[in-house]
């Protein structure tokens, strides 16, 4: 535990890896958000250093997380003038493990490796519990020798590694982590038409769930969704913003490979249909107010 | 088991439902399929009579399980003219087992009610070899009388009962496999869109399916299917052209509901596309054929 870690995006997700890898004994020494805040709040709680720029956090840390909202963000902390990651980062390493397109992290490898820097991207397939309790299954893509010198370090947050997986080069665990949510996404808005369905024909949709479960119907997002689009429980974990944005990156790869998704796309114009109608910012579970009668916008 | 018990319609899940029960001590009277040489291979073997008329299969058993193809083959053999189970029926127990439309359930339950008879929906969510070993999910609607007679019966198909659900009045367990059948459909059509956009990106397919399975994308379908989409193996269990039904049929409720189910109206034209392509009687894997870079018809 040699190595200094700092954090940059200290939201839900960054906040919780940064707890865990504490925990574990390693040495957090700074934090940063574009919330000062939040990182204040949690430079105090970790005896870390809140800093006021980026250039900071790299000079303070060995290795630096940055877990930010979107590509947007993701190249403003990489930005190639004013304040930015790559000052100083010469030995450094970066983990980036946003959400964001494949291109970006390509994009992010270059300039780190021009500054020589390293980057790793490592993709998240899983939410706050498990950042917390270091059980998140990640995809990582970059140089396999970078990946390999970290494996020590992502292990910690990865269930001791059974959850780490190593998919290729930069930008390609991207392309896994747009896919498992595009499909994510798509088990949510069918599991959301069967109970809204089961709903309307005055069938006991609690039932009609348990019954989906033992099942060809069976899928993950029953467990995580079905419960709380019966109940409207739509409290934000994953939004409907952000899986419209994710069901979006999916898409825009298979049109430039020429494939046509049309389930896809249509769960995103339902994602997007939360959005233009002011639910976007309630969790994906939301969508049932879209299908289920009597709720939702006309 | 001193009730006797005939079987209309043996293609693969009737015939493999008439061995069970008669491995379970059953005796197996009668057997009669529009298909005259299954009848008689079958009847053959379980030493039972293959009957000519279906006036001949009320006769020679107390409870007729029907396992026809659709809501017309299930009209037919119960006829209001000509040759049909309805004719000398009084006191005999139908147990029809055909993925139909509710509302057809309901039309039998009626026309067995005025003849004497009794009448059951058992609406089967599983597959051939859990026909053969007793372990299908059933889900059955009806008099709730006629059901706890039928039970000790029921629970030889269904895993001791495990796997035995009362939805409620003749037509509700059809609702609900339709609805199990129209998110299932969903759920694999998401499928082949991920696997066929993976592939498509140069990715390891199998890879990414065993991500999906980790992650938030894990469904059945996956365990069902996902191989076969891969490895191009549509040999058929559960056709394309059923899946258009199905999933038809639960947009006949929705629509009737003034229910908007994108998602599955999207999953019923790829299926509709599989009928028109002549890809219909491929296995609903096939559906991979549409979404897999450099398959199937333009």
């Amino acid at each position: 535990m040699n190595e200094t870690i700092a954090f940059v995006g200290v939201g839900r997700m960054g906040a919780n890896m940064a707890r865990r890898l504490k925990d574990q004994n390693y040495r957090i020494t700074a934090v940063y958000d574009v919330h000062a805040p939040s990182a204040q709040t949690l430079a105090t709680e970790l005896g870390a250093k809140a800093c006021a720029t980026l250039a900071e956090v790299t000079a303070a840390a060995d290795i630096i997380f940055t877990v930010v909202t979107d590509d947007a963000a993701q190249r403003k902390v990489f930005a190639a003038v004013g304040d930015s990651l790559l000052l100083g980062a010469k030995g450094k390493t970066f983990i980036n493990c946003a959400t964001i397109s494949p291109e970006v992290h390509v994009e992010i490898e270059a300039a780190a490796t021009r500054v020589g820097a390293f980057s790793l991207e490592a993709c998240m397939a899983s939410s706050i519990t498990q950042a917390r309790n270091g059980t998140l299954f990640l995809m990582c893509g970059g140089q396999r020798s970078v990946f390999d010198r970290l494996q020590p370090l992502l292990k910690l947050l990865s269930d001791d590694g059974k959850l780490l997986r190593y998919i290729g080069a930069a930008g390609t665990a991207a392309q896994v982590k747009a896919l498992v949510n595009m499909v994510m996404n798509i088990n949510t808005a069918g599991l959301a038409e069967g109970l809204g369905l089961a709903t309307a024909l005055g069938l006991d949709a609690k039932v009609v769930m348990e019954i989906f479960s033992q099942t060809g119907a069976n899928s993950r997002v029953i467990v995580t969704d079905g419960d709380d689009m019966i109940n409207r429980e739509h409290s934000c974990f994953f939004s409907a913003a952000h899986a419209s944005k994710d069901s979006g990156i999916a898409l825009a790869l298979a049109q430039k490979q020429g494939l046509n998704l049309p389930l896809a796309t249509a769960t995103k114009a339902q994602f997007d249909c939360m959005v233009a109608t002011g639910l976007g910012e309630l969790d994906k579970s939301g969508i049932a107010e879209l299908t289920f009668p009597g709720r939702g916008p006309k």
